[in-house]
């Protein structure tokens, strides 16, 4: 039963996470005129669509590894390569997509980093790129002392979901900041909820959906790997130390 | 030496409450022209106070009442009744801040809830709204079952916790529009970071400072009440249920 239960919260979260990227892909396209990299409007179009990738469902992904039933048992390095891997694929697909905003904005003479999307965007990879270096260092390579990871892990734990909460806050403020932008000297502007903005405004829902299932089942589901103290057969004694 | 942390942690809790609300306030003021009641954009201006302080600062007050140390023994009737008191006062804060902006827009012939940050903040103070009903109802009137308690507590923890990350979400787009809107034709617009557009950027980050302070004393912290099998001879045998 609770396996069941587990497994369409897979399916759920597979297809919310799915459907972000595709939205976001598809307002872009469909409104915004689709993707180039030379520097053009077309440029900035990955910003949103890499962000969303990499900061929240990659992320996401990425955070919820442990909490597959296959990884309670057995070793635990490889579960922690697939932690590390993807979450490394979130924080490139999110340079990129940091890449594709500058280059827009330095082609076209606009100022970066000034709006509060801005900083707090620019913050909250900040803390992922902490967070993925100490988490690197401190728990998948093999030098760090049992009693330093089991000191770091709960700070670990909480930074991973305290990035997301940011990156939700980071995305909502940059899709609201680019309907005004998109719809400025629109004939139907942002007030009258053009099939634009009611898209776009459905996809930041659908993203703060997605970010509190990944938290949900991150933070409060019994979905978790059982501690050193309660072992199976299967799983050997002090295999790993954290 | 943990109480000393705990009280030095509660002293910048206090000191960055605070500034969240009268940073807010002292924006308002000085560069938006102050506050009034008549429909104006002066009426406007009370949105952002109250919501900030209700929806950020006394939710968030509210939410660690269980981590102060004197609520650890003894009966938790009192306890809860604080706790229930702070969120409704959070909760009357953040509605008159709603009439606020209604009363407004109105007044002005500007369309309600169609921006993104409209559509998040209501359906968080929707959110809000559910949990203090649910909480009245299951944890403060004595009808529930110890058995609800126990199966509803885990889900009270995590949206307390999740509402204050949308709050946040709310909060920075809120500011981010509002700047966007307040320097649209000023002299120095919001790329150029003029003084305004600095000091109500720092006011985002310093929300997203306290609400993730908040957030690690709930989550991560030690100071939390001890469960009922944890009892100390100062506490009653069940006497209470969860």
């Amino acid at each position: 039963m609770a396996s069941g239960w587990f497994y369409l919260s897979c399916l759920v979260l597979g297809s919310l996470g799915s459907m972000c990227i595709l939205f976001t892909a598809f307002w872009m396209q469909f409104w915004c005129g689709g993707f180039a990299w030379d520097g053009s409007a077309y440029t900035f179009n990955w910003h949103p669509v890499l962000t969303v990738a990499g900061m929240v469902v990659f992320y996401g992904a990425g955070s919820l590894v442990y909490r597959l039933p296959q990884s309670w048992v057995g070793p635990k390095l490889p579960w922690k390569l697939l932690h590390a891997a993807l979450h490394l694929m979130a924080f490139v697909l999110t340079v990129v997509g940091l890449v594709a905003v500058f280059k827009f904005h330095n082609h076209k003479g606009i100022a970066n980093l000034y709006s509060l999307h801005s900083w707090l965007g620019i913050t909250t990879v900040f803390l992922f790129a902490c967070q993925w270096f100490l988490g690197f260092t401190i728990f998948l390579l093999p030098w760090a002392s049992l009693w330093l990871r089991s000191l770091l892990k709960p700070i670990h734990v909480f930074f991973g979901a305290a990035i997301l909460s940011l990156s939700i806050a980071a995305v909502i403020s940059g899709i609201n900041e680019k309907l005004f932008f998109s719809l400025k000297n629109a004939t139907k502007p942002y007030s009258s909820l053009p099939s634009q903005a009611v898209f776009a405004n459905s996809t930041g829902m659908l993203v703060v959906a997605f970010g509190l299932l990944v938290l949900y089942i991150l933070l409060a589901s019994s979905w978790k790997r059982p501690e050193p103290g309660i072992l199976t057969d299967r799983q050997p004694l002090l295999h790993d130390g954290e």
